[in-house]
């Protein structure tokens, strides 16, 4: 059975699911990160999912991407499959201004995250779930108002 | 017309052809480091590519990493479409190692690019393209012997 890796679970919130994949928001306010994580146990690799899988991870990849560019005005979009400290396949979708901390370098490693305050991930949630297709929304979150 | 942009040209070698990507070798010994290049002009975000494109490049991207990872005996494979310095989408493939210099960061800026010797990137070359599927070695590469 599927379980997140207990760093992932650590570092972000959750946001949802879609068909294939969690939708995790790194808890991280310097960018808008957002991670997606395909509910598939022992997989690194893109290329190691079903053909059906990959499918669906560039369905959901595409459509979240559309989305954050939209929404957040990003100047750039980072997608990134790493993987080096946490095996556990995850998909990073990190939005980018040239005027973010890190620009033009990648973004991890090198500042320390800036948690969010509740209110501004509950903003987050709320202003993104509404545009998302075929997403459930994780009815675990607990934080008033809940709109998660 | 499709044009490879001059940054991406000055820093690697041109492998040959998929049905829709260019396929480069950065010129940088340190890491097997590849990039896919779509052959579709103005676009920046793999979602800007029409549907079909996604899904060759989807195709094109696995049948890489595949390939990559059991030739190269990889560790782990990062894959990537950064695009902060150069607007043209491209799709880092590198293969990572436990015991290669970045480990366990990310490669970009970290260490300065230690250029191939001619025989090294032939025999590279030469590796990959029999393995390749659908695709059209460079017929512009005239260093001998002529492998690629």
């Amino acid at each position: 059975m599927f379980k997140l890796h207990p760093r992932l679970a650590e570092d972000t919130f959750r946001v949802g699911d879609f068909p294939l994949c969690h939708l995790l928001l790194m808890n991280d306010a310097s960018y808008p990160w957002f991670i997606l994580v395909p509910r598939r146990t022992g997989v690194r690799e893109i290329f190691e999912l079903e053909q059906r899988d990959q499918q669906q991870l560039l369905k959901e990849s595409s459509q979240l991407s559309q989305l954050l560019n939209k929404l957040f005005h990003a100047d750039k979009l980072n997608i990134a499959a790493l993987g080096n400290m946490v095996p556990q396949l995850h998909i990073h979708h990190i939005v980018r201004y040239q005027t973010d901390q890190a620009w033009p370098n990648p973004v991890w490693g090198i500042f320390p995250a800036q948690p969010y305050t509740e209110r501004t991930q509950q903003e987050i949630f709320a202003g993104l779930i509404d545009h998302l297709v075929d997403f459930t929304p994780d009815i675990s979150c607990s934080l008033p108002p809940r709109i998660c």
